[in-house]
């Protein structure tokens, strides 16, 4: 067996948004601070951002006089790029002594003059989502342990959120339950995990394997789903995640408004219908009797008196549980779950 | 635009075969005695070695007094971990003055002692696979110029060859029309190409529309495809290609007596049928029109009396044309693809 990354970081946490406008693009920043609220600090935000944490505005140098352990990026921006105007922020944050933590694809240590400033400091650039430097092939045996998966029709739609509550739901019911994380703001979150996107194309379903191993009979991994088959990014990612990860059962996450997928307004998602059956046909190659456990619903940008409507009416479509984890909790997820597994 | 990965070898070639036991491993030395033969000097074959390329054997000694310009590994193991038997080897024809070419995920020059030894006689470590530094992330939009990919059930089983055989077929019907090669063996013989296996997987469809650019109306791209949808370890691959190429057309290639994944046994294959609908569905996604223009069958293991009935059930069983391009050439698929794209 193979070493997983593990990640310790230093908390708290100074958030930087940047420019950001776009929640979407915030998935991490609003991981953390949904899940490990107590480790963030606060939010360094840049002329023009409209993304709002809803945590204290900090300079750089009121983060450090309060005690602040790192620096971490808290947007995604598409291709990984980090904007010129932050380098000399990061710099001076690791100049500081400020750990600077970077969930994007390229390398902190990279770029010269941070490695300096880092290296006077003894501060330490943390990229989460470097994956481990040997991983296997996927075999697609079976393997013990129960899993499920958080698929979708396109990003940033709730697969981690959703595997989060999900994990803590079945736990709570006493299920011996993990999170399994395939993504920075995830492996923050989990303080370990596989970066699924970042690895070599011929290794997903191996790191997929490698993510949630063997394991009790009665185990259950929540992994978390990345990307999408329907994507034209990044299709390829969520399909050898699916057939790495063997789900048992699989929940869908949808967002009742979004019409194209995120970034790409040329391509239109799937019904949910479409996407319940992709996933079926796609899994049952290596897990033959993959279900669907239910759908995660963001009603959040609904109007109030259309939330409950629309969840009733998603679940009379699809005959499965449809909720809003926020509204609703994942109970009805975990009752499913009971009931389609019954040896569980 | 990026640049593409462009390599130069040095020929000719010594064609390391190891202890191999099997042709399905051996597809990038067999490519290059059956598309580049002019370029190979001869073979290396370890004890219990059951591959015969057909060309002379050499040892190392007396394929550098013959001239030898390049060491290759001819093989591609599971996993691409080199053999440790074969590392003294490769120091000694290094040290020797020998390129050692390799296709595999490994850096050559990552082996302390291969470096010293390249470095010493100025020999170079060709990495094939490395690909290129920055990839963009795939947009999905549609592009002019025509594209076929090579598609299948399995690896192993035909797409690099089909494609470099309908290339041909095609430039002699007297269409304009490029080889694009996305693995070891044919960027070895395209001189240039991205090794779509090896990129990190965010970026694969990105690679896969940077390799097969906007071009001529007119101008065909036969897209070598890689792994399987299909594929318990490759299929992230696959699915990220055939989004990103787009093609307009694809060809599967099939062997009739093929039941299961190749060293995976206990993966089935699918039937023709259902890997062409697979192919339609998926691919509908960004290329909405995508057809299958016909089925690139291996008989080589067939009875010679068998070879002629089996493609004659197959053209039936699909509708399409069926060819062994080893015994019928690939006329029959660019006739369809005339049929079928009446603009062209």
């Amino acid at each position: 067996m193979q070493e997983l990354t593990r990640i310790t970081l230093n908390p708290p946490y100074l958030l930087l948004l940047g420019a950001e406008t776009d929640n979407t693009y915030a998935k991490t920043a609003l991981g953390l601070v949904q899940w490990s609220p107590e480790k963030v600090l606060g939010q360094l935000r840049f002329e023009g951002c409209q993304v709002d944490l809803g945590v204290p505005d900090l300079s750089l140098d009121e983060a450090v006089a309060a005690g602040c352990g790192s620096l971490v990026l808290g947007v995604a921006p598409v291709g990984g790029v980090v904007p010129d105007s932050w380098w000399p922020l990061l710099e001076q944050a690791a100049r500081a002594g400020l750990d600077i933590v970077s969930g994007l694809h390229l390398r902190l240590g990279e770029r010269a003059g941070l490695a300096a400033a880092a290296a006077d400091s003894g501060a330490r650039l943390v990229d989460v989502r470097v994956p481990p430097a040997r991983l296997p092939v996927g075999t697609g045996k079976p393997r013990s342990g129960r899993r499920i998966l958080t698929v979708a029709a396109d990003c940033a739609i709730g697969k981690k959120y959703t595997a989060l509550a999900l994990q803590r739901a079945l736990s709570d019911a006493g299920f011996d339950a993990s999170f399994r994380a395939t993504g920075q703001t995830g492996i923050m979150i989990a303080g370990e995990g596989v970066p699924i996107d970042s690895v070599v194309a011929d290794f997903i379903s191996g790191a997929a394997e490698l993510l949630s191993p063997a394991n009790d009979p009665a185990h259950w991994d929540v992994i978390e789903g990345q990307g999408s088959v329907f994507h034209p990014g990044y299709s390829g990612v969520a399909l050898g995640l699916l057939h790495g990860a063997q789900p048992h059962g699989f929940v869908v996450c949808h967002d009742p408004l979004r019409t194209h997928v995120a970034g790409w307004p040329h391509y239109a998602l799937p019904s949910l219908g479409e996407c319940i059956d992709a996933h079926l046909r796609l899994g049952r190659r290596t897990s033959p009797n993959i279900r669907c456990v239910g759908v995660s619903v963001n009603t959040s940008k609904l109007p109030a008196d259309e939330r409950r409507n629309t969840l009733d009416g998603l679940a009379e479509e699809t005959g499965l549980p449809c909720v809003d984890p926020l509204l609703d909790g994942c109970e009805a997820l975990v009752r499913r779950i009971q009931d389609e597994f019954t040896d569980a």
